[in-house]
């Protein structure tokens, strides 16, 4: 399956400027050390090797940098979650790629992930509706996935709701436990909650045992 | 399966003093509702109809009913976890005990169960050092399940140490969206994850379709 960028990565993508590059990787590091309340900008300026004032030069608050931290991470998350579903296929296949992304990407750039969940709560309440929105989404593409995979039978489950929060808890959960330092790369780790997804859904036979064409005709 | 006390009946049954148990339930909402470094002891006495200077009388400090709190659901949690594990059965019987109350228990008080995961990182190193020893416990009890169903080829994974933090960190996150205003009760709950954790395993055609015997014969 897919393999995913990094942070510095996603930064070279998103960002023009070197100089926000850097504040912005500076403020990944600093929230994840020592969260954003006892984070200072003096203290993301220093870890840029910038003066304080070039923070200011780009960002009116230290609200702002967390936010385009957050916002970045989570689109770059559902653009990851859309490609997968674009990608057609059987609802176990799209099942099998949205999970994957799901565990591995955020794990890609856990850091940035981590600081994401746990600083949530310390944005501006029009920040949080831009992100709730984005969170809704993911959630909206694993829900049609599984609805799509249960009317034609190839899911075995009961509640659509339990089952997509169950799913996408399941995938966010690994953040709280993955090290790069672990034994398994994002991807691994990724492909083996493929596999327990596929079973919470009873989705697992279908995926491994039934030939193509059956696969096909069970997601028509 | 098993229902689950309260957190005023897990307090009438642990704490002898009527002010110490109003003190804790207290404790209780007003870090639910504002976090622990928000709530102040005035807070909390005043909501417990009692004076500041009572709450001295009983804790040395804020810290300190907050580690209680903790103390007493983490140590009730262990209880019901001992407790199903020590009923023996098949390791799918087994498993589904422990996941039952693994979701249910820590649901029935949800305000203690959210306010002991937020703020563990408000405790002192020592005391933190005394829940993780009860949390590693829990751990421990769903990965002997996980190992002996394992060995005896009734559960189907391959890596038990993911496969025991995905079953451990699916029963906690519900407690991210777990709403007693919600559809179902937290033992309806628990039995849903019953049926999608033995799927995660592979457990699930063993647990319903082999005959009594046959399951004893794959736990011995």
């Amino acid at each position: 399956m897919a393999t995913y960028v990094t942070l510095t990565e996603l930064f070279q993508n998103r960002v023009e400027s070197p100089t926000v590059r850097r504040l912005l990787l500076a403020g990944v590091e600093a929230f994840w050390r020592d969260g954003f309340h006892a984070s200072s900008t003096r203290d993301i300026a220093k870890r840029a090797q910038l003066s304080p004032a070039a923070v200011y030069v780009h960002f009116k608050a230290k609200e702002d940098l967390l936010f385009d931290i957050i916002l970045y991470v989570a689109e770059h998350l559902r653009n990851g979650l859309r490609e997968a579903a674009a990608k057609g296929g059987s609802p176990a296949e799209l099942l099998s790629r949205l999970v994957h992304a799901y565990v591995a990407l955020p794990a890609r750039m856990y850091k940035a992930s981590l600081v994401a969940n746990r600083e949530f709560g310390s944005l501006t309440l029009s920040q949080r509706k831009q992100i709730v929105k984005i969170r809704d989404e993911l959630e909206d593409i694993v829900g049609s996935c599984l609805a799509v995979g249960k009317s034609s039978a190839e899911f075995n489950f009961d509640d659509l709701s339990i089952t997509r929060m169950a799913v996408v808890s399941l995938c966010r959960s690994t953040l709280l436990w993955y090290s790069p330092r672990g034994k398994y790369t994002p991807e691994e780790i990724g492909d083996y909650y493929v596999d327990l997804v596929l079973g919470m859904v009873g989705g697992k036979v279908a995926a491994r045992q039934a030939p193509p064409a059956a696969r096909l005709r069970a997601a028509g």
